[in-house]
């Protein structure tokens, strides 16, 4: 495999936050066919948090930068998927010592909710004292495997520590049958005004097929 | 520059298709901040052919294929932007002859609609006898800086040429400022099951700047 689409499918029973109605996506038929002739026209009504999104500052930052502050050099990263298989509640600091981290990572945690295709109440999130080690570190950007990164915690503390770190959140990704280890993320959320969130397609792509692509594609 | 942001911007003032009041978007605040304490969460309700997005064959071809047959494949391409800013009314067949196209290729059409803002009654398109050569030629896909590749035509013959002939259909680009060219297209649309079109976050990359940055992300 040379790419892996980790992005939630959009429909109106899929999972959402706390199995919550009104996170449901609405997806309605405006204009139709009859009798073989005519054309299709759909709209979806969706909460930007739901399915496959990128989280800015004001999600959880009062007055905080919105998704109108992406550039498209958010969009592109070296990411490493890291296998958090065994973990069974939270991804703590002390879990996340045992890992080399650097500044401007990018890290995209594979956790048991990928094993999971509805809403798991008991998701493995990312408990305060990891958030603010990875805030810390300066770590470019984080992404994980549920709807949330973090679950019933007062005032949202892991949010707020990386939204201010100007660490980008990525939720909701599809990380089953990714193996660890380093790819080329593309990630550019739809362009959205002054929202807090956006929806987005996620894609991990192996470095070398990149390479190849680039190679084959212009080098002729 | 190395990367171009080649989407429009969605909002609930943005220009739609014939200006139609029911082609806006809706952009409502579903919870917010009080006295500073809480979340921001927002729901977006847009018709699938607002903005910048890739038609299936499913909007124009009774029970055509869906945007659940989109591949991650069909998300990077190498493109070629083409200057047609001195085409008046459309695209014809007699002026693609001029340019030199190959099977395979991603075409994106850059008109005088790129210096327009707001919806332009008279913007050019792609007329019949071009999308019917576009697709003899068997090229993989075409983009457009209007919100339609036809204007009136009955029975909209350019879609149906080229979706039947399976040419993905970019529509909405912004293409100001952009240097006719190759470049690397990135253009993932949210992953929304069955439906006939989906939004996207179109991005031009220069090739050299993407070997840099695998050079210098990956080789190290």
């Amino acid at each position: 495999m040379k790419f892996y689409d980790v992005s939630m499918p959009i429909h109106e029973s899929m999972p959402v936050y706390n199995d919550n109605a009104d996170k449901k996506p609405h997806i309605m038929i405006e204009r139709d066919f009859v009798d073989g002739q005519g054309v299709r026209e759909t709209r979806l009504s969706i909460n930007l948090h739901t399915g496959t999104h990128v989280d800015a500052p004001l999600h959880m930052i009062y007055k905080g930068a919105t998704t109108t502050e992406f550039k498209p050099e958010d969009f592109i990263f070296r990411a490493r998927v890291i296998d958090l298989s065994f973990v069974e509640d939270s991804i703590t600091a002390e879990i996340l010592k045992n890992i080399d981290i650097q500044s401007g990572d990018f890290l995209l945690f594979k956790t048991r909710n990928s094993l999971t295709d509805g809403f798991e109440k008991n998701f493995v999130f990312i408990e305060k004292s990891a958030a603010e080690y990875l805030a810390c570190k300066k770590v470019k950007g984080i992404g994980i495997d549920s709807l949330g990164i973090e679950r019933s915690q007062i005032g949202h503390p892991s949010h707020v520590a990386l939204l201010q770190s100007g660490c980008l959140i990525l939720e909701g990704l599809r990380l089953k049958g990714v193996p660890a280890g380093e790819y080329v993320l593309l990630a550019a959320p739809i362009k959205i005004r002054d929202v807090e969130a956006a929806p987005v397609r996620a894609i991990l792509v192996e470095p070398s097929w990149l390479a190849d692509f680039l190679k084959g594609e212009f080098e002729r």
